[in-house]
């Protein structure tokens, strides 16, 4: 059988995704990454919450896709920096597509980044791309029995997203399921229940987003003003 | 940096995918690899479809999951005979867990295999597991904007299930955008709306497996009855 040598890029990613935190660190820029499954929302969650949330803080994104400009376009459309990283097939954003990436961030004038993963509810939860949290997102759709049968990602998270509650009324969702693997799984961790078509419940995330912000950073810059001179 | 020594992974996996296909051409089984995002139906595909067709074919599970035997269980519930496989966080099925799965499977006694992959849209249509055909799951609530965003799963495809069409009222999902995108990335990939909760469409969807069968494997044993001495 044939051999190959391979780069030991495990602990490569590690040191990208350190010195990614670092340089997070010293802009005073908090990073969220965002990862659920195709369609649970990622984007509509963006769009719902940048709007109010460029009120108080300077906003960006990076778009994470395998193909197309879609998502990042919906973003764009909103007036809100976006840089788009199109992985060509691979399932998930690593580290150093990320560092790449943010050589085009202007982090002197952003508070908040946005990272929306490549839409994969189980790849991109193994990697750590030097965000201050994952935001696990996941929509009533996809079904109750989720968390215990893809755990690491709840596992992983600073919180959870449960998006389309206005669908509840006509779908068999099981919320005392979900609240059941979740004490399995993360127990305490934050859920909020929302819908980005309607809006309702998204004032709560944005209200830890803040938090989570001022925690590391402090006061916001005005938005449209440099921080640093 | 540190270097490490891999096996040619990519280049076994397509020896063993090649010995499963000879194995399942000799016992004549036809098999097909159910890939989706989580959540999409693909459980509950099986679910309304192998009653019917355990009527004139002898029908066989291999459940993929990275954790739990909640979708094992469902199907065990029918009466089909079901291996489960949990990867452990391995995002796809590889051809060499198909293998020793298939160990535990009565070949003999069995006409069609399903093979339910990982939830997850993007990495195990990257994987041959020497299967007849890829059956591609989308679900209406993950948008109408997913075969250009996710074009592999697509192109490998023997066909598209288009499920969940009973949430077609409340929710907004383009046909022509599906339509539009799959023209360009697999232009006449048949495709089958249905409801797995409902029933509608399943026909179509059982009609296409029968004459699958019957092309690779002509007359279906009797179910519950050896085909082999």
């Amino acid at each position: 059988m044939k051999l190959k040598v391979a780069l030991d890029l495990d602990r490569a990613g590690k040191d990208v995704a350190a010195a990614i935190r670092a340089l997070l660190a010293r802009e005073r820029v908090l990073a969220l990454n965002l990862i659920g499954s195709p369609g649970c929302g990622k984007t509509a969650l963006l769009e719902a919450t940048l709007p109010e949330l460029a009120k108080t803080h300077a906003v960006a994104v990076i778009e994470g896709d395998i193909a197309t400009s879609r998502d990042a376009d919906r973003i764009r459309a909103l007036g809100v920096p976006c840089h788009l990283i199109n992985t060509g097939g691979t399932c998930h954003l690593p580290p150093n597509l990320i560092a790449r990436a943010l050589q085009d961030v202007d982090l002197a004038s952003t508070d908040i980044l946005f990272i929306e993963n490549v839409g994969n509810l189980v790849c991109p939860s193994t990697q750590d791309v030097g965000e201050d949290a994952k935001v696990a997102v996941l929509s009533l759709p996809e079904g109750d029995d989720k968390v215990l049968k893809y755990p690491r990602l709840f596992r992983e998270a600073g919180c959870l997203v449960l998006n389309k509650v206005d669908l509840a009324g006509v779908l068999r969702f099981r919320r005392e399921q979900l609240a059941s693997d979740l004490a399995q799984v993360k127990h305490g961790l934050p859920v909020f229940e929302l819908s980005a078509l309607t809006g309702v419940g998204c004032p709560s995330f944005l209200e830890w987003v803040r938090g989570l912000y001022q925690k590391k950073c402090g006061r916001p810059t005005v938005p449209g003003r440099r921080r640093k001179a």
